[in-house]
Parts: C-alpha cells; structure tokens; sequence
C-alpha cells in the first residue's frame, strides 16, 4: 500500500528544498511522536520543535530547519499544504474497480458515463446522469433526474433525492442525505400543513461532506453550495441556504433556512446561526456559537459565544462568567455599604 | 410538472379573494424577488411590501392588497397556509408506480396492503404490516411486527427496528431512525450493563419527521409522538419521551429520555432539554437553549437560553453579555471609590 | 415473548434477597406507575418511595424495603444493576437465524466465522473478517480488510469504512458510521486541498455505540475507542480522538479531532470539546457544555458551562444570569448614587 521515495525525488514532486542526504529512502509517513528511520513527519507548530529535535524520522516537513535535529528537512512556506501532497504520495487513493455489479438497480432511463463504478444495492432512478469516472459505493440511492458530475465519490448509504445537481470531483461520505425537504408548514386551525418543498440542492464542483449531514432542498429555487467548501460530519444545512465557495463548515453546525453564507467562511463546531442571515466573505465563527443576526466583517472578523460577539469580547466575558456570583457579592457590599440600615 | 389555472379557478380552489383579472393564466410558482409573467407569488411579511410593488408577478398571495403593485392579489387570512395549497396544485406529490420490486425482500410472513409501492433493496421482515399506498423508497428496513400506515412515505435508508407502530400519512425523511435502543446502562464494579430496552415507539396520523433523526424505543412502556407534529433534521427523541400533538421541533434539538412534551410546543434549532422534565402545552423554546427543569406555561409562554428562562430576560441578557466585561471594570473603580488604599 | 419465575427463583437468578412470599410467581417487568400483579418493578430513587406503597406490582426491586407497601421485595445494593438482569431474563435477547442471506453480497475474499448472520443487502468487502455469531442487519457495509470481531451487532444501514477493527460484542445502532475521513484540509491559493485521512479506527470490546453517530478515521495512525464504553445517537467522534475505558457519551455531543478521553469519563448530551484537548479520568461534563481547554480532575471532578468551569461555579452563575439585567441596574443605581451630576 506504501510506495518508496528518495529524498530528492520527493521534494521535487512536492515541491519543497531539501536540507539533508538526496540519496535517503523514505517509504512512509506518521505523525511526529511515533515516525521511525525510513519515515517522514511533519512539524505543524513551531511550539512542538522539541518534538523535532528528537523524533527518529528520517525526514520533516516544516516551515524551516529545526536546530539539534538529526533528521534531512523538506521545507515549504506551507508545510501543511506540501504534508498533504506528501501522504497522496504514499497513499495513493484507493479506487474500486469500474464496473456495473449485477447486485445494482440502475433504471434503464438513466445515463451513466465511462468508467463507473455502481456497488451492489445502489438504486438510480429514471433520468438520473452519473458521471464519468464516478464512484457509487452500496447502498447509495440516486433519485429522479439527479445528476453527478465527473469523479464523484458517494460512499455508502449516501442519499440524493430527486432533481439535485452535483458538480465533478464531489465527495459525499457514508448516510449523507441531498435534497430531503425543507422544514416548512403552514398553520391551521385543522393542524399544519405541509409547505411542498419544490425547488432543488446544487453542489459545485470540489465539494466534500461529512457523514451523516443533511442539505434540505429548496422550497423554491435552490439550496445552493458553491466551489470548494468543505462540511464536516452530521451538520444541517437548512432550505434555500446559499453557501459560498472555500468555506469550511466543522461538526454538528446547524444553518438555519435562507442563510447566505460568504465565500472563505470558516464556523466552528455546534455554531448555530438563525434563518435569514447573512455571514460575511471571510468571517471565522468560533464553536458553539449562536448567531441571531447577520455577521458583518467591518464590525469583527471573528466571532464567537453566545450570542455571537466579536471574539476579543467573548474571551474577556468567558473568563469573566464564573466570577460573576462574586461580582454579586461585589455589589451587594457595595450597596449595604451605601445604604442605611432599614432601608432594604 | 407544472400546470396551469386561470386566476379565478386558483382563488376558488385555494380559498382565495382575487382582486385582478379573472382570466389571467397562471402556471408556476416562484419567490417574490424572482417570480415573473405567469407566475403566482406570496407575501409572507408586510415588511417586504416593496418586493410586492416592484415583482414582475402575475398574483402576488398576501393578506391585503399593497398600493402601487401591478400584479393582482390572491386574498386569504392565512396567506402562508393559502401558499401551501397553491404550491401543491402546482407540484401534486409525485408516486412512485405501486409494484413490489423483484429486488426487495418481503418476508412471507409480512402483510402488505394494496397499492403499496416497495423499492428495490427494501427488507421487510416477519410480522411486519404496511398500509395502503405506503411507498418504501430504496434500502428502507422494516423491522419484525412493525406496522406502518396507510399512506406513509418512508424516503430511502430509514430503518424501523422490530414492533414499531406508525400510524396513517407518517413522513420519514432519508436516514431516519426509529426504534433504536434507548441509552441505559447500569453501572457496576465490571463495567456497564445494558439495561434491555424492550419497550417500543408509536407514532401518530401526520407525523413528519427529517432525515437523520434518531427516536428511541421506550426502555419500558412506549416512546411516544402524537398526531400533526413535526421533526426537522437531526434531532435526537431519548427513550420513553413523549410528544404531543402538532408540536414543531426544529434541526438538532435533542430531548432527554422520559421528558414529556406537550401539544403545540415549539422547540428551537440545536436546544437541548434534560431527562424527565416537562414542558407544558404551547410553550415556544427558543434555539440553542438550554432547559435543565419543567416549563410551565404560567411562568412564561416562550423560554430562551442556557439555562431557559423566559425570553423578555434572554433578550435583555444577551444584550447585556458583551458589556459584562465593562461592568466589571466599573465596579472595580466604584470599590476604588470606597476602599481606602492600603485594606486592598 | 415473556417468561414466568417464582419469586425465589428469580432472586437467586439475579442475585438479589427475597423479602416476600418464594412461591408468586411473576411473568413479567413494567414502571412502577403502571406495573400490576404478577410483574416486577423497580424503585430507581427513594424519593418516588410513594410509589412502592401504592403499586400493584408482585415485587420491587429496591435498596431496602419501603413500610406500608404490600409489594414482596427483591433487595440489591445495586437495584439498578438488579433491574437490569431481571429485564434480561424476561427478555432474553432475539437472535435472527444465523446463515448469510441469498441477497447478500459477501466478496469470495471475505472471511465469514461460524453462525454468522448476513441480512439481505449486507454488502462485505474483499478481506473482511467477520466473527463467529456476529450480526449484520439488512443493509450493512463493510469495506476492505475491515475485521468485526465475535457475537457483534451491526444494526440496519451501519457502515463501516475499509481497515476498520472492532472487538467482540460491539453493538453498533442503525446508521451509524464509523471510518469515514476526518475533516482535514490544507488551505491553498487554489483552495483547500484535502488531507487524505490514512489511519484508521479501533473500536474494543462491549463497546455500544448510536444510531447516526460518526467515528472519523485518524488522519495517521488510530482513533480508539476503548473497551466497555457507551456513545449515544447522533454523536461526532473526530479523527485521532483516543477514549478510554467504561466512558459514556450521551447523544448529540461532539468531540473534536485528536482529544483524550480518559476511562469512566461521562460526557453530557450536546457537550462539545475543542480539539487536542484532554479530560481526566472520572470526570463527568455536564449536558451542553463547552470545553476550550483539558479537564484536570485536580480542579474539579464535574464541569458544567460555556465555557467549562467547575460544577458548582455553574450552578450559582446560572441561577444569577436571569438576574443580571437586574445587576446593571443596581451597578448605575451605585454609580448615580456617587457620581456628582454633571460629570456624567
């Protein structure tokens, strides 16, 4: 599952300078702690050098050369960036064969493109178009005139309900589910009724998201997810949200229906935003925050708590809560010390 | 999918006054911002009565007619539920062909009604009942001597464990889990011990619920969601909860096992709610909060925050929150003002 | 489905003293409210002692005997724990046949242990190992080279990524999904380019985990889960997170990327924790809860709050939160009070 690499060969594919022995080979990557002789690791943070001084790899990836190392450096002004390329290097992805399996349902009214691979128990409805190249792991259900781009990955148990459009090289992971309906109902005196959720999800190209997270389709139009972003697991994405491109969107996060999210966006874990709102290019929102309005970057680039403040604000007020009941306290000497007795 | 009305058929079919031209042709549906020529369009908020003057609508749906608009008016009290019928004469629910996939499997010793649509990749185990024109999208499971309604749709990989109870015209979104075990272990100097949970869910007429939720079976008894309520997304029902009638519970809440919930509550996105606690008919609960006791009606009708109290405090502490570190610094400088130096 | 015992019978069974009379016989378990004669209940909490003297149950399971109650009694220093054997032996647990299904798709490259059940549309990959007595429940995956060990339970829709090991009796609920990549992301002037996620997840033995619940995979190396710990629904376990032995996890929290766990750690519903943080072992986090920084048992054994702080801090500052907008008041009151008009 491991290729081998001369240092010198490595550097140059991933683009970064080696310090140190050309003619060394590294078969492998691990994290710095536990990396051995013939592996290579990668320096995150400056504040773990020691870690660097002392692990037994035979090389690091790193921004730049750690005093008192024994080991040849692979620097790079973006050393995540180049420890990215450097373990698609040795774990080249994994692709199941292409190929129909008899154990699939693929209506006869929908089109597959070359080189796909459908696993067994993928169901793809009438009309549906599945791209070139394009992976369906078991279990995956395409609905109606759905349509996949070019090298896809749906892995297992991956849902697309009818009339969604997903661009090339999106990657769905296992129980993720498109286009289930919008939370909409009208009340009545007989009990609500349900608001047909008529419009569609669109996921551009470059998209990846996380397992068991859910896009609501439009009630009209379109639930919109642009260029690039990433989501993580278990996140919802309410109706006609619209969600720029290059945003990264961490665990558990809830957007509420009709939000617009920028482009460059970043928000944390468990962050809740309410409907209707609209997030800034390039705002980060910190975990667990609940935004009830629109996040402007003029005001502050990040933001976090409760409701969500500009983020100096909150590490103030976060070391400031718990002596709040002795702020209580503060006060009431204060008061008995003004007022008279007899007088409360 | 979409058809066609004259205006005056539309009004009389959805309850609606017109004031406009009778004749007018209408076939479509579409946002106020983006509906034009014959398309009908709705006003949810008199605030954005300068969408209504400017849209390029056929008929805009509204309470009352806004000057200066060209379009004609579709009149109705509830102009939101006035909608809901308007869109669904547009987009009458499609259905899947009654038939029983060749690639299902239906134990024999389950009973299916008539017309019932069942997928591809559906397993429907011994015991089980499914009611008259139920469909079963792709991979749905249903487990021994559960029983589902008439009329139900269970959309693709929701899975109902054994001895289940759904009644008519049940909604399940994609991924939906019914039944699970609930959470309970008895602590011992051995570890944990799973308390079996053999109790069971019953879900009432006209429950709808989102992909990905999770509902527990009762460890004991039943875990209960009474008829018209509605679930979003990603909402966890602890064991032996109880929901009342038309109750709307929004994405990612997640409420404790045995709480009781009654009709007409309204739960926010992301709140979370401690085990065996009440909240009493008609209650709203704003999102994020945090509900650690029994809501009662008499205190407050609507609760928000972490802990929940009612929303006039929340609003006022949450506006508070980011000057608390200002506050502080003030009541430092009123004990400046008393302390005489030297006792600090 | 039931069974009958004598009370005698039952006591020595499940180890607890009989006070009563050894020959009634009881056929059955329900609450105390709504248990009647012939069944077994149980009195969780002295203070719903006024049940035990009311109920028609036969007997109760207790820590000592309630007077005035004409129930026999099942004594126990862990009535709990007693509880929760009595339930299993009235429900001892169903097992679907073992033999692996005609509409399974088990590669030739997996290896099947004896008495395995595979449900229809189980798909197994090729080098999958599955243990004798295992079940896989209509609609399972698992990938390549995936190991499930002995007398496991993998309810409907389960998915598990490739090179996945878990121990014996795992019990894991209905789609839930473990070994998908965890959220790792390179930025880039062209965009993020993804961190492929080459480790891999091991769950231990008598781990139970919940429907929907996410395990990441580690980015290098191993997310673990240790022996005997319990996760609820819909919880978010990062990559590279290590939890530790007899922890619990209720639903709908989220623990990111590369945190430690320690052993009989019990976490809240919707807690959160940010990442490459640690929690000691034995400390219990309250529901909600938001971790930004390790949890040392030194400070405080329970932790409650956004952000954390010791229990009892949390305690007193949520009952004074309601009244802060009082506080300002009071601190201007104060102010007014020494502030000469004027200079204000």
């Amino acid at each position: 599952m491991e290729n081998e690499f001369r240092l010198a060969d490595l550097a140059a594919r991933v683009g970064a300078r080696l310090e140190g022995e050309a003619g060394i080979v590294v078969s492998g990557v691990a994290p710095i702690e536990e990396a051995g002789p013939g592996q290579v690791t990668f320096l995150a943070n400056p504040k773990y050098a020691v870690f660097a001084r002392e692990t037994k790899a035979s090389a690091v990836i790193a921004k730049s050369r750690v005093e008192g190392s024994q080991a040849a450096f692979l620097l790079s002004d973006n050393p995540y960036f180049t420890f990215a390329c450097t373990v698609e290097l040795f774990h080249p992805p994994m692709r199941p064969p292409a190929g129909i399996s008899p154990a699939a349902h693929v209506h006869p009214g929908a089109r597959l493109g070359k080189d796909v691979t459908v696993s067994p128990f993928v169901a793809v409805a009438e009309g549906a178009v599945i791209g070139d190249q394009t992976v369906l792991y078991p279990g995956v259900v395409v609905g109606e005139r759905t349509s996949v781009g070019e090298d896809c990955r749906l892995y297992p148990n991956v849902v697309l309900y009818h009339d969604v459009r997903l661009g090339a090289r999106v990657i769905l992971h296992a129980g993720c589910v498109i286009g289930s309906d919008g939370f909409g109902f009208a009340p009545s005196p007989k009990g609500y009724r349900k608001i047909p959720q008529v419009g569609t999800v669109e996921i551009e190209d470059d998209v990846e998201i996380g397992a068991n997270t859910t896009v609501d389709r439009a009630a009209l139009g379109v639930t919109r997810i642009r260029r690039g972003t990433k989501i993580d697991n278990l996140v919802q994405v309410g109706h006609n949200v619209v969600i720029g491109s290059d945003t990264v969107i961490a665990a558990q996060a809830g957007i509420s229906g009709s939000c617009r999210i920028g482009n460059r966006v970043m928000i944390g874990g468990q962050a809740g935003l309410a409907g209707h709102l609209e997030v800034e290019d390039g705002i980060m929102l910190g975990a667990k925050s609940g935004v009830p309005d629109s996040l402007r970057a003029s005001e502050s680039r990040v933001w976090s708590g409760i409701p969500a403040m500009p983020h100096p604000t909150w590490l103030r007020l976060a070391m400031l809560l718990p002596k709040l009941p002795d702020l209580f306290r503060r006060v009431r000497r204060l008061e008995v010390g003004k007022i008279p007795k007899g007088e409360e």
